[in-house]
């Protein structure tokens, strides 16, 4: 431990002072702008409106319910005033630059309203950064005539708003940027955001899929599944469907962070489980694992730092090499390198990207470990049965027919996207809570984007960002998970929630996420 | 092809000559028993029936509507006299000659109906074949003195329930064997079974899965997704998924047999689709593969055989054999050998069961397409987009909460089970047909198990087994996929049927598989 603090700390010495900036320099047109709420005047007289001219976009992965943001976004402005046009992006960003549209209709939304996807205008990851990039969507905006644009998106593409909107403002042009709330991860989530939308239905996709699992492994008795759960860094995922579905296991990345574990001693504690299980006859069980997991584990972190770096110049390497590259590593990462087992210790040296750093994001996670725990029962002489199985659920869950909630949640952000550009307002997020109240009481906001942007160091450089929310330890989710876990382990508590329904009781079809309540 | 028949045709030679037995001889007491119609009897008096003592028994693989058949059997059982007893033997078949069991109350069952999942009594894979195993039976069936064993199983379980049926009788004991037609892999059908149940729910969980990465494949637009689907040899799982959710490519072993292909011929087909895609800007695709393709495909089945052959004798094999063992297969085996990727030759040499043969299980297929498409792209320098992801759909779909189809037919399939006991009939499978129609037409009949049962050459013995039903290319399920697959190759005709509804209109909850229509 001293040993990776030290590291850490060598580390931390190495970085460059940044440049000190701030948030107000960054944004001086959209920085400490008021919350704005949407109040509904009654008996108003009628307001001639002028028609507005709109633009959509989808920006980065997938999440259930977007076309439903459009339908409500359509459906709000037409009703303001029945000539306003909507028009949406195609693949992305990439389509604001490339002036790329599709106008969006009421006969073409028909086939799209509460369906999954984004295909109805497609989506990408494209960032608009530069000054080219910059100019070419101001030449876009004028060429359309736009009043707004709509970015629905996760934190980056947040940010990427408020930084369009900022700059739209410096220079003169007056489409105002409104940004939605998107990601199945849950990390973009705050004091002003209950949930993005997407992260419902994913969850309930993936409690479905446990909840089989989880039958089936109470019923053949002779497997351990081992489940990885998309959702990025944070274990929002994860969190969400333990609390659903209650399988014996779930390892929340960011207390396995707070409490400085190492793959050893998670491992260990799944072989404690496990032996405790077999005392029980039971040789089987659900262990649900983070996608973001090893990047939580310090050790693996610090490994993976110093395998970059080392291997950085190293274009052909073999194994044979081994040694030499031990050499290299800290006493720390040397003993955590050793401790893997041998599939991984290759992977870890072999496949590496372009740039020669180690894939993260094609570890397997749930094959790792499989094999770690695997190893530590062997050294045990468990003289048991663990038979493993690995699982991994992502994409399915980030297209379905959104739930209920997803769908509703999601028409109403686009209602309050029309009316904020309505009212002129720009560098805003869409938002509506609080969501575990009927959905008459939502109260419809508008939140300054640059309310809730920090700056980090990137690169030597201070970039705003919207901090991705992670695990809170101390929070409702976390605490009541900690209470059950201990009896979740060893007793089978499985729930099965089963699939998505859309029709009947209020109580079958109106749950929300469990993380919210 | 030459040498490949050339081959089989040594191997065919090599067979000993087995002893000719006919299944009039096997099945003297329950040979040519005539086929049962449960009839209503309108106005008929009211019988004082005597209360029944049954067992019954989950053998295999877990399906949707296992707890149902057992539910309807109570009820059924119940409602003819009030004061029968039903017993579930505990972890399948094995419970039976443990004589262990768990008497099913109503108050038990309340919370299993219309769960998914065996776990009311478990289920598990024991044969009972040795006359020890036939003599604990009977043992069992004295001591609770049981009118009637119902065996919820398979085509295996079935014919298991045959001998039963046939050794009871012959050895005087009075216990009726029902059997029920039990199986995701839709493998046990014929001209009295329509479909086992299970089926249709498992079909239906995999259809919301290839849904939803269908709609993310068309949002996204990066990605081709190689879908592997559970379900034994046999492809009709992977045919109903594809006449429901039209991907772009679809296997089907039976097929792929039929016409001789290779794995290299099956490469080039579905790097022309994606080549073909390319050409009109797609670079994404979802391709079905059933879990039994590699068994149909000559080449490796017959390359496997003959590496079981050489490698049983090895204990310890090393790489640096591998031009050694080269040189002792078949040229053709050679051929194909080479011709596979490198991680599936080292797969196909070290990853062996501990009887020394080849895990054909254990080889990841669609890594194995991936791969060999990677390679055929790469030598035809295709210079478009090819990022491929992998996934297994298997587990999750036998123990999903049961489609309302499967629910009641399953209900039902008890209920007939019940009036066959309570008839006095043994040997016999409870069935519904035609599925088709509206539960109001389903004839209950009893069909004898011996009517579907042929004898099979295993190991030098000819065993009576109930064939397996593979896909017929001349019916109407496959000739339907024929017909449209060319379209759905190249356009995008995905369909998102959506999660399994239980509630709402007809048109939503009460849909049947798509191969029984």
């Amino acid at each position: 431990l001293a040993q990776i603090l030290q590291n850490l700390a060598s580390l931390q010495l190495e970085k460059k002072k940044v440049k000190e900036t701030s948030l107000k320099e960054i944004f001086p047109h959209t920085y400490a702008m008021p919350i704005v709420t949407c109040v509904t005047q009654k008996n108003a007289a009628p307001v001639q409106r002028k028609p507005l001219r709109v633009g959509v976009v989808f920006s980065g992965g997938q999440a259930s319910g977007g076309h439903n943001v459009i339908a409500g976004l359509f459906d709000a402005l037409t009703s303001l005033c029945s000539k306003s046009r909507l028009f949406g992006f195609l693949e992305g960003p990439g389509g604001i630059l490339k002036n790329e549209t599709k106008e969006i209709t009421k006969e073409l939304l028909t086939s799209y309203r509460n369906q999954g996807g984004f295909d109805l205008i497609g989506s990408g990851r494209t960032k608009i950064e530069t000054k080219e990039q910059l100019a070419a969507s101001i030449e876009t905006m004028k060429h359309l005539s736009l009043d707004g644009l709509v970015i629905i998106g996760g934190d980056d593409s947040n940010t990427n708003a408020a930084i369009l909107a900022e700059y739209f403002l410096a220079h003169g042009l007056s489409t105002k940027v409104i940004g939605v709330p998107k990601t199945i991860d849950g990390d973009l989530q705050n004091e002003f955001i209950d949930i993005s939308f997407g992260f419902d239905t994913a969850c309930k996709v993936y409690n479905e899929m446990i909840g089989n699992i989880a039958q089936d492994a109470l019923s053949a008795k002779k497997y351990y599944h081992f489940i990885k759960l998309m959702g990025r860094s944070a274990s929002h995922i994860a969190l969400e469907c333990a609390l659903t579905t209650h399988p014996n296991i779930t390892l929340i990345g960011e207390e396995i962070a707070a409490k400085n574990k190492t793959l050893l001693s998670i491992g260990e504690e799944i072989a404690d489980s496990i032996q405790a299980r077999t005392a029980q006859g039971k040789n089987y069980g659900v262990v649900l694992i983070p996608e973001g997991l090893i990047e939580f584990i310090p050790e693996m972190k610090l490994l993976i730092q110093e395998l970059n770096r080392l291997l950085a110049d190293i274009k052909n390497i073999s194994l044979t090499q081994r040694s030499e590259i031990e050499k290299k590593l800290s006493t720390a990462s040397v003993q955590c390198f050793r401790s893997l087992p041998e599939k991984i210790q290759t992977q870890l040296l072999l496949d590496r990207d372009p740039h020669g750093n180690v894939q993260v994001s094609q570890i397997e996670t749930e094959k790792l470990l499989i094999d770690t725990v695997q190893m530590i029962l062997k050294k045990r002489n468990f003289s048991g049965k663990f038979h493993a199985l690995q699982h991994f659920f992502g994409y399915e869950g980030r297209c379905s027919l959104p739930s209920n909630f997803d769908a509703k949640y999601c028409y109403a952000l686009g209602h309050v996207a029309a009316l904020l550009i309505e009212g002129g307002f720009t560098g805003y997020m869409s938002t509506l809570s609080p969501l575990t109240k009927p959905i008459e009481e939502w109260e419809p906001k508008g939140i300054p984007l640059t309310s809730m942007i920090i700056l980090e160091e990137r690169k030597g450089i201070m970039k705003p960002v919207i901090k991705k929310a992670l695990v809170d330890l101390s929070k409702k989710p976390f605490v009541s998970f900690m209470k059950n876990r201990k009896k979740w382990e060893i007793e089978d508590c499985y729930v099965n929630p089963g699939p998505i329904q859309f029709f009947g009781e209020k109580e079958i079809t109106d749950i929300i996420p469990i993380s919210l309540m």
